[in-house]
């Protein structure tokens, strides 16, 4: 991922350590979610270790972290509180959905490069964590990528691609995009 | 993959060998697109060997290719003939859109696992080859894999991912969505 | 790891599934240590994605997952609960020990196949996550392996290794060395 | 292969793009054979992709694309135009050559580091393309590696090798030896 | 392993080359070992070739590499001088010991990651050859690695892992642990 | 390499050894060559580790191990008895040589595919090791490739590539080629 490694008699212990992902994160935002990613920029150690770790908090009733997958990693997902509805999607020509609802204790498997969701059933904030096998492995949020563009991509493009008329597209790309 | 090598002393010349990708495929679908890609099943040869190659045929005026990734694999396109709008858009929180008109001897790299397309603006068809580095590369369409979905994904997510109403979403999830 | 993938049709969401990871693990052996680790033999879908997950229960004043490493996996840990003294140490010639007081909510990186712990040093269990980049990443617990092997190791080539009397060595041996 | 990334905020389109490669090569040279090669020399965005994508012209009645292989990367050759013979030979000890006569619109695959070869059998320019799957593959063209090596290569070792005797190899030396 | 690559217009045979590996070392120390290693450290051409070697020079009647393994490269070991004891021991839960007799001639596998030894079981001095598949493979002396460590791990872990009284392990903890 | 592994309840401590590398082997042919090398095929353990080794024996006075290049593998060459002339070339354009004079005791490398041999200069036999990261590396013989390919290479493709007649070439073409 084109990061250097630190002189090796300069490394610490705080290298390898981040503090505070027990912290609830707010989730008062339109997707009622708050995704805390820990990569090699939060954690220097990380280069090269092929690892990540994330944090995913999911508001009460319908939370929901949207859409996305991981260009470059797999991922486990693990439930510590709350009830959730999760699930991937295969790729062309079958797109079976493979979904499941999720208790606190529960853990569900999201594979490389496939399009996922977890969504907030339950009546309480849910925490979830993301464990990625890339030190740098990219998020790409379906609809905020598509539709959240910079600059937009051609309205007749996503139309076509969406069975959806252009003004309902150019009405969507003018809505503000916000990332979990 | 999962797939076995050959007997070597069964294996012929053959196994390494496909024909006929020069013949132009038909277009005459709702997208104007065509896709055929050569793997490990067409070419037995590809496997263990990294590589496959998709033929791509675009109708006259507007066939598209819609946005799609490829969860393993990284990509060359190559335009031989017509003319396309083609980009390809990063990953959050950035979401920048690397687009390109493209003629003829043209070409243009998407990068491993991020969404692109490919839109023929010209009024003829047009005609490139995607490049890629798997013998198993996948391709996620990202308007068929949410909405195609079998079974559906619940319509509150996609209503909430895409600001979209319930009532456009469950509208869509009957549509046909025909893969290119 | 040898494993062969299903055949696609009969895959199902449980086969990316695991449930009961919350549920706390007895620790009242000698070590005071627990370890449920997932793997492609727990949960199918793992195979061929490259991570693995583990939950470590280390019992209150004490409980110890002692000197381990991992033969072919770098590992983030996460502590839920309680509080530890951890630590790795690198390779020949500096030894040098990064070790760190954890307490709920922290995070510490363990570089692949390098000797590391986890110490229970509060009045109550603690429980962490150990999070993998290999669907079968290995354990191989220090002493246990080298003073338990079957059959084992002649007593002369530990004696020597360690600094110990041959009957040290041998009265070592004939103990039970239970794993985590 | 030790370049740099780009400062993200620096990178645009163009830094995935390259125009021009529908343009025929002049053949007018002692082989007949004209290669260009699109690295990450060329396309900056290639960097880190995994790919290259080369054009072959190869003059009417006879040009040659000489042995040679590719020490990093697996190919497959895809002819859009021409008639050639190709082959690939395997390793030791049994050197079975796999050739097959190839019109266009016909693709073949050649195994990682194995020597292959093009040759125009047809009365008119043929061209086809070589997609790679390293951003670096390099190019070994046999004859011109051994027999014009800088500083030159023992000649006894060439004519024992060979089966010539040491007069034919030193006259063969002192050729000019030009790259495709 | 972060070390760049040299200009290749700067680069030499003598870069590639290491001479003085059939020189003996001397083993008269406490374990009766040597162990030269020749890494990217002293051949700058290893860079990026996934390759290493080492020289273990074994004192008559009891010389000693103890248990050690690599972070990350397997390993065949030839022996061409001497006789040894060697084994590698299996990851948990089955701690299996793999071992063998060697005599001049002979080749053993340490596989990736997992503990071995080797001890001069002989009446003169051994020679054996390590090969490795890292140019940075790293060496943990087990004993040495957790005695030896600067700062010290805390005795009460060491003696929990060991079975030891806390005692010895802190008489342990003041010895000088050299390393091979 | 398509080999499965072992039921491990079945493997045993032979299955990671080999004995007999020391036994000088028989060089009495026309190039003055033997190469022992041992793969996964030789020894079982070998299979996925990534390593494999080789014995080099060259006759007085000339015997060479011709030009060759493994498509899977790096090589690290080590000298034990005797004087060779090694070296390799790098590939297009450049066609350097970088060759070196060894004698006992000295180590070489020869970066992956690239094409190299080594040269008895001295005037009793010498004994070298091949060591080479892949547990299949695969051998490459050039001479014997292009001019003992079953069935044989049109002869006007080798005449045109070697700048040879085709008479010359057919003469070739019909010798035997013995392989190291």
């Amino acid at each position: 991922n084109g990061k250097f490694c630190k002189d090796p008699r300069k490394v610490s212990p705080n290298d390898f350590f981040y503090t505070g992902l027990n912290v609830p994160r707010r989730t008062s935002n339109r997707l009622g979610v708050n995704v805390t990613l820990l990569t090699a920029d939060s954690i220097p150690g990380l280069n090269t270790m092929g690892l990540s770790l994330g944090r995913v908090d999911l508001a009460a009733n319908g939370g929901l972290n949207p859409p996305h997958h991981h260009p470059r990693a797999s991922e486990i997902f693990y439930l510590i509180k709350g009830t959730l509805y999760v699930g991937f999607i295969t790729a062309n020509p079958t797109h079976r959905l493979f979904a499941k609802i999720l208790t606190a204790g529960d853990v569900f498997v999201f594979p490389l490069g496939l399009i996922h969701f977890q969504w907030n059933i339950g009546s309480r904030q849910a925490v979830g964590f993301a464990i990625l096998n890339s030190q740098n492995p990219g998020v790409v949020t379906t609809a905020n990528t598509l539709f959240g563009a910079v600059p937009a991509v051609l309205s007749d493009v996503l139309a076509k691609a969406f069975q959806l008329d252009v003004a309902t597209v150019e009405y969507l790309q003018q809505l503000p995009w916000q990332n979990p």
